[in-house]
């Protein structure tokens, strides 16, 4: 009965999950304080926007935990013919979890989507240090990321 | 009474722009076919999504034109405190204005804007070539942009 399996965030269950999804999170980067209000918030964002947002957990079945995340963006454009692109967002895999190909799980989930949603390209963002992994996934360099930070 | 000014594309006059607006993003990549549906189709999508999208033109006032565009995607996130950022794309100049600082006053109207919506960071991904003139607008290097293609 041990195992994993894929589940969304729903707003029936994110506050369940909550902090199993801050752990994972907190492997990629900084969650912050999170209250119950502002984590909802966000939910009711991506429900209302599902067209847009599609966020994935792992859940490890035994423990009842998120044990990865990711989501996809979908932004539609007017180049390529009113063209979509799939922005593949927050990739997380909690530590004591990684080794098991889950990342690659997740990635190639939320690829499979965007390409079944008619996007002509995916991409990702990621340091320097994760391309190797990313190349296996099936993605190759194409551009530099460029930030600015008020 | 010539001169420059920023304009909102708006289901009232986006037809009204279209081949100039075509034209001006024929410079950055393919634009396509862009039957006179499918651009209304994208519009629409945009202005139900106006929290997420916001796309400004620079008209000749003379001509009545658009000669440049960009586009400002705000992503919500669980990561920093439910925080959000802003996505730069598509910013393309004609050809024939070029030299004349419209890239960088597009980059630091939609810049600015996502600062006024909070955003954490303001991202977009470019060619190598073009990261001295993003390094002018206040943009560094912070990683890799990967991409898969169906
Ligand atoms: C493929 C992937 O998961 N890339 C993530 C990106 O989605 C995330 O938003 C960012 C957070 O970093 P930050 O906390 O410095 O904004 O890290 C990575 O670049
Ligand atoms: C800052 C900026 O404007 N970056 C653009 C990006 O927004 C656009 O979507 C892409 C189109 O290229 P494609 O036609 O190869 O998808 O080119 C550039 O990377």
């Amino acid at each position: 009965n041990g195992g994993f399996k894929f589940q969304p965030i729903t707003l029936e269950n994110h506050l369940k999950y909550k902090n199993s999804i801050k752990k994972t999170l907190s492997c990629l980067t900084t969650v912050g304080e999170l209250s119950d209000v502002t984590f909802t918030e966000v939910i009711e964002h991506w429900i209302q926007n599902e067209h847009i947002y599609k966020t994935i957990m792992i859940v490890d079945t035994e423990k009842d935990q998120c044990i990865a995340i990711g989501t996809l963006l979908i932004e539609t454009k007017i180049i390529h013919d009113g063209g979509k692109v799939g922005h593949i967002e927050d990739i997380a895999v909690n530590n004591e979890y990684q080794g098991n190909g889950l990342g690659k799980l997740l990635i190639q989930f939320l690829r499979n989507f965007a390409v079944y949603e008619d996007c002509y390209k995916v991409i990702l963002d990621c340091d320097e240090k994760n391309v190797e992994f990313y190349q296996k996934c099936d993605f190759n360099k194409c551009g530099v990321e460029m930030q600015h930070r008020p």
